[in-house]
């Protein structure tokens, strides 16, 4: 254990929101690393992630004297499994492999995270692997060009699905130049101009101690864990006492953001329409987002939401038709999906505004408040028997939120949600700039006057 | 309980390979229904399902008469949540979402099945609801025509989507005039042509208590889900003494198959071809279906698998690739996928042959197989923590293979597969006949003399 500091729960940089969350640990080692943890009782299975909070958005643009680096933290992800001193690229498929783990890694936004699930006696063995890749990847350059190779792959699948590109346009047409609104694995360009040099100086400057945040969840112990991870992370070359920094978080508020692009029709001859319409939504910490939850929930979450009743049930215009309300530290939004023939597009849009108008004029009533809550209780009780869910929680809270909350404390915030506190919301999104983005043999002319004012050419 | 015959493991129509299963158990009612269920201590939710052995290939053909039945098994699934005498869709709906339940259903080429994933508390009323929509569903002519629309959306989501496209073509390249080539939800033409009459014949002909099989995992109590099943059997009009009648499963033997086609390429101007590359497997009770899993997991399931390898690490060609093999009653196939630049597609087929035709020569190293046991091992542990997992296991248990085989035994028969036995697996699926499908912008001739003859032709 060697002076790792366990910080007792409300204490120090991350609050904790909680009843009675005794299960929940947190310890700081002495190298600045983070490590959350939360024992689950009756487990036979455990989840651990390595968090660094680097994500796309912080990538570099072209300057004079360099290419971007955009698409450099996804490339790096994937070089994290291609070898260290001690591990081929396939001695560490094989560790997971032969005790049939889950291992994969997931480049976000605003982070970064690589995890495994496996069984408890498996456990140490995940760190370990983990640890190496995380302190010690060679990027070796033959390596690197295969890789390439992989990622350009990797982004031409993703061109391929239309419900992707629409989802990377509605980012654009939101945020603008906002960093959030660029897309996260870069494009074949910048994937082929990119260079070792570069994506190593990335792993360099932002996989030290003080970004690391290790959060685990299941079948575990405290104690135990943090020991084979002070072992693993010193067998990388980590000197515990020399790097042990303050540790920072994003600064958590709204940023002012560039004027939104009202209409993008990229045409593609495909039978649907993938289409989205939305606004400028709320930050990963504003008061509000029990608030979200209820008005996403009643909004367009399920069978019994009001988009599903209105578009596909009433109406049988679409097979998936939800909303959706993602957020960030500094900026989020709100957007609804539906998926249908070019020819009823115009009328889901349509029936989109009308639907949220609808919620900012009249609110909801008390019987879906009611529902909202007990949907969000059961949801959230099923979801927290798979480790991954709790592991992702408590990285959540580390990096984004500042904050643990708990089941029970998340509820209680739900439940005091209010009838008008959601009318309230979806008239305040209602009254922002709106967005739609159609990928499909949709024309610009098709949704005139549906947004907010004359559509706006755009090259697809 | 009113008469419902609890038998024995090992009884009658199912056999229990087991050591120590005592927590599974089935009966049958009166009425024919099936009831199997298994309990997990310390689980807080459960998941229950109701099953018809009844999927898109038993719909029939057209003939001088009448239009054929293509999709009427998907389009009766859809309408099962459209409403009974006592609840409208909303409050099917509603019914679920309250609770933050899952619920969903799935038409398969052999069977459908209603599912629900709830908290423990919530069990009875997901026993209650999903009865009385298969009793009691109106059909009603509106909704019908409603849904009709629904359905040719989500048609053409499937049809936008390469990869689905890709695997449907694979079937019907595989299996020719076989039934189970067919694709699942019909095609736009069919569903145009279904009438509200044909759908429910289908459902008064196939909806019966002998055709039900209810299956239930996790916080359950065997009794007391029997009761609740019959009492709301009962409420929905079904004599429960009346209809009762031997139990019938599908035959279970190789079928003759059609001639299949060696190449079928879709052109469509998109970045990547999804290929797909195999020959016809096994059927799902062939006393090799251990040694195929082996098979598989070596061969190309994980990132240490022989596929993975050598397409993607060692000559970054293909971000996903992987083997599979689904099996049915009376045929089965085995594939491998990848999805690569043009350019590329036919050096990854040249490579998925030559990888098979090498573990049909040479065999699988003895550590390989090692692996495999524990990967299979392991990865069955985790996702049998899920109670989806254990009630589908006891739904195909009942339905497809006529045995119920609980994890250490199936891990017995495993740890039995040699290396001799994956070599000669191997080398019977690589000696038959082989088919290609490409979907993307590839041409016929890019194909040439890489599957087993010169290509014929095909409209795409």
């Amino acid at each position: 254990m060697n002076g790792a500091v366990e910080l007792p729960l409300g204490a120090a940089e991350l609050s904790f929101t909680a009843a009675g969350e005794a299960r929940v640990r947190r310890s700081i080692l002495p190298s600045g690393v983070r490590v959350l943890t939360e024992q689950v009782p009756g487990s036979r299975s455990a989840t651990v992630g390595f968090w660094v909070a680097v994500g796309s958005r912080d990538e570099a643009a072209a300057d004079a004297t360099r290419p971007s680096t955009f698409g450099s933290t996804h490339f790096l992800e994937h070089l994290l499994f291609k070898g260290t001193p001690t591990r081929t690229a396939l001695d560490i498929a094989i560790s997971f492999d032969a005790v049939g783990g889950e291992h994969n890694a997931l480049t976000a936004k605003e982070y970064t995270c690589y995890y495994a699930k496996v069984q408890d006696r498996d456990l140490p063995m995940a760190v370990e692997v983990l640890a190496d890749m995380f302190t010690s990847s060679l990027l070796d350059p033959v390596e690197f060009d295969n890789e390439r190779g992989v990622i350009l792959e990797e982004l031409s699948m993703a061109g391929d699905d239309p419900g992707d590109v629409a989802n990377e346009r509605f980012f654009e047409a939101i945020l603008g130049e906002h960093p959030l609104g660029r897309p996260i694995g870069g494009s074949a360009d910048t994937i082929n101009q990119a260079t070792r040099e570069a994506v190593h100086e990335h792993y360099v400057a932002n996989y030290r101690p003080n970004d690391l945040v290790v959060t685990a969840a299941g079948a575990l112990d405290h104690d135990e864990l943090v020991a084979g991870l002070e072992r693993a992370l010193a067998a990388g070359g980590w000197n515990p006492a020399l790097e042990a920094a303050p540790v920072e978080r994003r600064a958590n508020a709204p940023a002012p953001l560039a004027p939104t692009r009202e209409l993008t029709v990229v045409q593609r001859p495909i039978e649907q329409v993938n289409l989205l319409l939305g606004v400028p939504g709320l930050v990963a910490t504003d008061a509000r987002r029990s608030t979200m939850s209820v008005l996403n929930t009643v909004f367009g979450s399920g069978m019994s939401s009001r988009l599903f009743q209105e578009v596909r049930e009433r109406r049988g215009l679409a097979y998936a038709v939800y909303s959706f309300s993602p957020s960030y530290s500094d900026a989020g939004l709100f957007g609804m999906y539906a998926g249908c023939a070019p020819s009823k597009a115009p009328t889901v849009a349509e029936l989109m505004r009308s639907e949220l108008d609808r919620v900012a004029r009249d609110g909801v009533t008390e019987d879906e408040l009611r529902r909202a809550s007990g949907q969000l209780a059961g949801a959230s009780a099923l979801a927290l028997e798979d480790s991954d869910t709790r592991m992702s929680r408590l990285g959540r809270a580390e990096l984004t939120l500042g904050e643990f909350v708990d089941l029970d404390e998340a509820l209680r915030r739900i439940a005091r949600v209010s009838a008008d506190d959601v009318r309230a919301l979806a008239a305040d999104l209602a009254s922002r700039p709106f967005s739609l983005v159609a990928v499909g043999a949709s024309e610009e002319s098709d949704f005139e006057g549906l947004v907010n004012g004359p559509p706006r050419s755009d090259a697809a």
